[in-house]
């Protein structure tokens, strides 16, 4: 059920309850330019993905400095942000049963909606459902397996098949391939990812030449996330980028290295998990009150922004023990300190709102419209 | 933001969308009349925790079957308690900071609450609040560290120094001791388990000794859990048992050896994560449309339910790859399976409705109303 916002606007980030998800406003504008930036005079479109955030507020952000719209990959998100004002979603996944394809059609009637196939039988409920809610020529892209061996068929034959069927099929218009590689994101070294995201855009390519060949256009191909992105916009082959992770940053992707070998610095942390020190039972440790249901803990725990004595040693439901290792001035009781989480999207999807502060004072309360949405 | 429910009452199983928390109501049942059996004779008072499942009907039902009232971590868990119809809540954690004591103690006027303390400070602040709100006498635990080294002073003489403290404030009550051993839940072996309580219990009643020797009376010694229960309630030193996991079982809980060394059986699985098989692309793999964002993994990945042939092998956010090891005759794209989820609390956390079904059909929808209750 959604929980009242831990904070008014105005009030200073201190008097702010937590656990609470902080956005630092400066520090992530200046990650929405960044990016934008840099894919600007490439030729490449920018669609972030907005299972990051789970907001249309963040959403109208991106698309205001010219992002041609977002990705999904649930339907529930898809309704959250086409109502509230995104006019061109594609979902990066694919969508199995009735009741779910009858929401997606009834939002290709008031916005531009895209969806991804991986088998003949869910171009044949798409066009089904297409069919009965009246929508005509619903882009719907193939998804190729770029060696995470998650969804998507092989390259190549495999996607010609699907392609044609998506032809063939009266409701439904082929847009394209889905070439993600999401395994390449989190290769630490530089080199070693853009070795992957060549191997990715030589298969992708292959693929487009025989579409090509056998007279499919292949009007759209996308992928790319925040760890790789360079590689696919430089690529020649890619014409959109799906990054999402790039407005937060988290800790696993921080460390990620660049071309000189260090921690990337493409991006900063913007999102802090803001808790409170609720116990100090010892010299050694000092108990905050966020614990696995405040923080995901998948890609490792929260770093401890801004206290070097301490890091944060072990979570349990409620509770995180953090570790001190010299003296502090701060981390007494009532305490609050900034955790980075190690991961930003499943983090986010505990929380209800956004607590947006610029330097030290609360300026906007987003709603997460779609936390939760599963399905 | 809370979803709309996956389910409609009368529905078939086979009809509710996925992902969905979904309860097997005869199970979960059965488990609640066990440890209500299991404690009944005891002498000891049973006040489950409601971190587990967040859900005053869940909580009225523990109450129905002879608990005292529940535990929680958090106030915004105390308020779902209380305005949801439950009259004794005991908040097992200590509480900081002057939104959240106002909010508690607006509570104290309307049920019975009670709270924990491992510090002077909180003392303090505790009093003040409870004068400015108008409430008299408020039950105050000490928390003893058993051994986990979260919260918790130190039993002995650290414990009746904040005892006396307590006693001396003008507007708290001394109300016993906290000595939950959470450290000691998962250890594999009954005799692992029974010598750390025993442990415990021996900390405790030195404690309680203490204090009746400097004429502090401990009306409340509280602690126990899903995975040591049988040993606080046969201690004659616990008076009450905190245990929250034996209504659903997980995964990790079903490890726990019991005295013959078999996994134990002392409760069943009734929660499970409903999921579609949304992609088949090769024949050793099936993917899933619940990952990180619909199931915890703090505590290993969910079983497969009822499909021998398949494991879960991995996830991302929106994704479960199940390994396939031989040819099955489920398992096709659309097919829904069951999965136990590896750790029942930060699962619950994701979700807003559970479904109840009674065999094949939807019995009831409960909201999940402190569903991200962080503060």
């Amino acid at each position: 059920m959604t929980q009242r916002p831990p904070a008014e606007i105005g009030m200073p980030l201190d008097e702010v309850d937590t656990p609470a998800l902080v956005i630092d406003l400066d520090a992530f504008e200046r990650n929405l330019e960044r990016l934008a930036d840099r894919v600007r005079d490439t030729g490449v479109r920018l669609r972030p993905h907005a299972k990051t955030h789970k907001c249309p507020v963040i959403a109208l952000l991106q698309i205001a400095r010219g992002a041609v719209g977002v990705c999904v990959q649930k339907v529930g998100e898809a309704e959250a942000m086409v109502y509230g004002g995104v006019k061109d979603v594609l979902v990066t996944n694919e969508i199995v049963g009735r009741p779910k394809l009858r929401r997606l059609m009834a939002l290709a009637h008031v916005a531009q909606v895209s969806v991804c196939v991986d088998d003949p039988l869910q171009i044949a409920d798409l066009d089904t459902a297409a069919a009965e809610a009246g929508v005509k020529r619903l882009p719907v892209l193939v998804e190729i397996n770029m060696g995470g061996n998650r969804c998507g068929v092989e390259p190549g034959a495999p996607a010609l098949e699907l392609a044609r069927r998506i032809g063939d099929s009266r409701y439904l218009a082929f847009g394209g391939l889905q070439a993600y590689h999401g395994s390449a994101q989190h290769l630490r070294g530089w080199n070693e990812r853009r070795a992957a995201i060549a191997g990715a855009a030589q298969k992708a390519a292959e693929t487009r030449d025989l579409l090509a060949a056998n007279g499919i256009a292949c009007g759209t191909i996308t992928g790319a996330g925040t760890g790789t992105f360079e590689f696919e916009a430089g690529s020649g082959v890619y014409t959109e980028l799906q990054c999402g992770s790039y407005i937060f940053m988290d800790a696993d992707y921080g460390r990620n290295l660049d071309a000189g070998g260090q921690p990337t610095r493409a991006f900063e942390p913007s999102l802090f998990v803001w808790a409170t020190v609720m116990s100090r039972p010892a010299e050694e440790r000092a108990i905050v009150d966020a614990g696995l249901k405040a923080l995901a803990f998948d890609s490792g725990p929260p770093l401890v922004w801004d206290e070097p004595a301490a890091s944060y040693e072990r979570a349990s439901d409620e509770h995180g023990r953090l570790g001190i290792t010299a003296a502090t001035n701060r981390l007494k009781l009532g305490d609050k300190v900034k955790l980075v989480p190690g991961h930003c999207d499943p983090t986010v999807n505990l929380y209800d709102w956004y607590v947006a502060v610029r330097g030290e004072r609360v300026e906007a309360i987003w709603p997460i419209a779609a936390r939760g949405a599963l399905y």
